[in-house]
């Protein structure tokens, strides 16, 4: 069993994406034959889905719309490119996952958990991340580091759901906290209220204690 | 209770949205405020995701995503346009509805008629058509029908569904009839091979004790 498939949460503006890309660059100079997705997104329906589920022109969408729809875009993006990549036992580095639905929408949003799980589910048949990065940032953090990055020269506006009030991405926050209670074995906790650098030196680092356990596995005594 | 949800099922080629725009013409010739839908769509958001769920380009799409993306659109057209509608007090005819979903996609591709059921709940909020109207035809007039619409002048080609193969096409027929056997009082089955006039003319019948009982409710005795 040498599939690794990691994601990575967290709110927007908690510096995951940049995150993910720097493990990436690691785990490449090491080596290891990676890839780097993204949800929602990651092969062309599901690109199609994003976008959709996106643009701020939408503002109609309801909100067990928006649940199905992520649902949608990532059945097709486990089957299509997650699984087909952790069979050929490349290392799958993935921007989002079931996680964030269930703090966007279950908590955020105030839907079922359960029916969100259930959902979700389905679009997954069952695959879950072996490891699971939840960057954390105060609310406040996050919502500057997004509006900073809007009000740079060349940014884009906000999409339909960074557009939310900051007592959603209170509930989201929380949400993820609670997700960490019900998963401490597979998601680990990273302050990301520091340097990137600290922060990329925590996550190799248990990164490659991880890469010991699944690529050289201990004898069990 | 005045609300009045009519939908009409049965495969491509079944006559079904002939019968739908007779029976809404005679309503509203009666005086009733009648609005006509249809599924996959019937409000923008709706349409968009028809479009992807539909063109034969998406040849890859998982059978799992086709299950969340016709349930994504329901979701938008039942809270956007169904049911606001019904509290106006419209009686509302809608092409295809959930026994679509479980006919087509729970017995034609074989997945979960639990998950699938549990999904369109989610979907639907629970919202079950008043009434609903099977139109069966054999399953080789449905594809000959279907085969001279594309072939004659200015007709399009076949959809995605549509250019799935016999055997898939005698599953979903055999789903609607199990459908039929779970809902006897809900679903009308019509006997679709015969004229135009006849199937309108049952319809219209059927319609008019409905209507009856619904407006003119006789008191329990």
């Amino acid at each position: 069993m040498k599939e690794l498939f990691l994601t990575f949460e967290g709110p927007d503006g908690s510096g995951k994406t940049t995150q993910l890309r720097r493990l990436a660059e690691s785990l490449q100079a090491l080596g290891y034959d990676t890839v780097v997705t993204r949800e929602p997104g990651g092969t062309p329906i599901s690109d199609h889905i994003r976008s959709l589920v996106l643009t701020p022109d939408h503002k109609e969408m309801a909100d067990h719309t928006e649940v199905l729809l992520y649902a949608a875009s990532r059945a097709q993006h486990v089957r299509e490119f997650i699984v087909p990549a952790l069979k050929a036992n490349r290392i799958v580095l993935c921007d989002r996952f079931v996680d964030a639905s269930l703090a966007y929408q279950a908590y955020g949003l105030g839907i079922s958990f359960d029916e969100v799980a259930a959902i979700n589910r389905f679009a997954t048949g069952g695959l879950e991340p072996t490891r699971t990065y939840l960057l954390d940032v105060p609310v406040e953090t996050s919502r500057q580091r997004l509006l900073a990055r809007t009000q740079s020269a060349g940014g884009e506006g906000l999409d339909r759901i960074e557009q939310k009030g900051e007592a959603y991405h209170t509930r989201v926050r929380e949400g993820f906290m609670k997700i960490l209670e019900q998963n401490p074995k597979r998601i680990c906790l990273i302050d990301a209220d520091r340097t990137q650098d600290e922060i990329a030196h925590d996550i190799l680092q248990d990164c490659k204690q991880l890469l010991d356990r699944v690529f050289f596995p201990k004898p069990e005594v």
